[in-house]
């Protein structure tokens, strides 16, 4: 193998183990042997654990940002449900790890790594609003949409804290909570409502907000 | 002074500037001129500036927890009115180091903030709870009280990044936000449209809940 096959094969074998457990719970000799190469040679493609924990995240975070892209097709509703299902997907593959490092991540290292998911938020924020059509979003537009990102992320640590509520759900959920919060904004604000209705004119009566405005209506009644 | 006294005193001292600046921008140095103590004379009390930080965290976690206790009385919407109001005064007060902390904290002795910010979080989530008069919650209903806790934390810190909406439309909005998450979820499941009926209940025509619904009818027609 070349060098730069070689350094890509360690850092495939080091996702798959920090995605099964906690980072401090891998060492490099475990690594090693998964890879099925010794220990010395490990390190002569990385100087130590953390850079091959932060190469191994590298990957991640570009995997996970281009689940949110999504073909400018169809309601905005259904795309948002493609690109929840794509989350949800990582989230399961990625599961422990994904828990361990938004719980804080490895003590060392912390600054790369926040700086790394500050850069996924921002790649599903600038996706949302491509999809919204919006270049320059109004502070409120702006609150609803990153508020929602870490909605999606508390709710994907609590669903794999148990997993007691079925993912399809809860992928249903966060498309209905993205339609829910800017309704709520909109409620309150002019410059929110105009967007809100732009934003739901296209949505066909069978999508997942027509079908929540329905179900609301009952339960209202 | 005393011994407890003048650790207090201290305490009271480097919280004050943890909550100005970054923990990192904070210098022991700094800390003892502050308190008009001598350098050698700080390290008598506190080993280092990291049991010195954590000290003055473990005294803002306790009184972030006190702010979310509220007697029982009055609709749920106003009394979680005045709770986002303390919530949004302690975020205001402590500004700076709210998010330094949230943003992944001081590299060092993160497990120990993490374990604190945990516990101010089942603070909160307990007194919602028992403001229900929920003692065990179903799953879904955990997941809405937990995931809102964390989008009231995300809205507090993107308010602070800028301050680009005035506060009280926050402390609000997030009183809406909880009543919206908590209707999406009841639209999907029996259980919690019960819980929902129950909760709205004893809601008073000009109260919050009743407010967004009037808002929202008139938004969709």
């Amino acid at each position: 193998m070349g060098v730069d096959e070689r350094r890509q094969q360690l850092i495939g074998v080091a996702l798959e183990l920090f995605s099964r457990r906690s980072p401090d719970e891998v060492s490099i000799d475990e690594i090693a042997s998964a890879a099925g190469i010794s220990r010395p040679l490990v390190y002569h493609y990385f100087p130590g654990k953390l850079s091959l924990y932060e190469a191994a995240l590298k990957r991640a975070a570009e995997d996970l940002a281009d689940r949110f892209v999504e073909p400018h097709e169809g309601s905005l509703g259904s795309r948002l449900l493609r690109v929840m299902r794509r989350f949800f997907d990582f989230v399961d593959e990625h599961g422990r790890g994904f828990s361990a490092l938004m719980r804080g991540g490895p003590a060392v290292g912390a600054s790369a790594t926040n700086v790394l998911i500050d850069s996924v938020r921002q790649a599903a924020y600038d996706q949302i609003l491509s999809h919204m059509g919006i270049v320059d979003a109004p502070p409120r537009l702006e609150l609803v949409v990153r508020s929602w990102i870490s909605l999606a992320e508390s709710t994907a640590l609590i669903w794999l804290d148990g997993r007691r509520i079925p993912r399809k759900e809860l992928e249903a959920q966060l498309v209905y909570d993205f339609a829910a919060l800017a309704a709520v904004s909109a409620a309150y604000d002019e410059e929110m409502a105009t967007l809100l209705r732009q934003m739901v004119k296209d949505e066909p009566p069978d999508g997942p907000f027509a079908d929540l405005i329905g179900r609301l209506v009952a339960l209202a009644s």
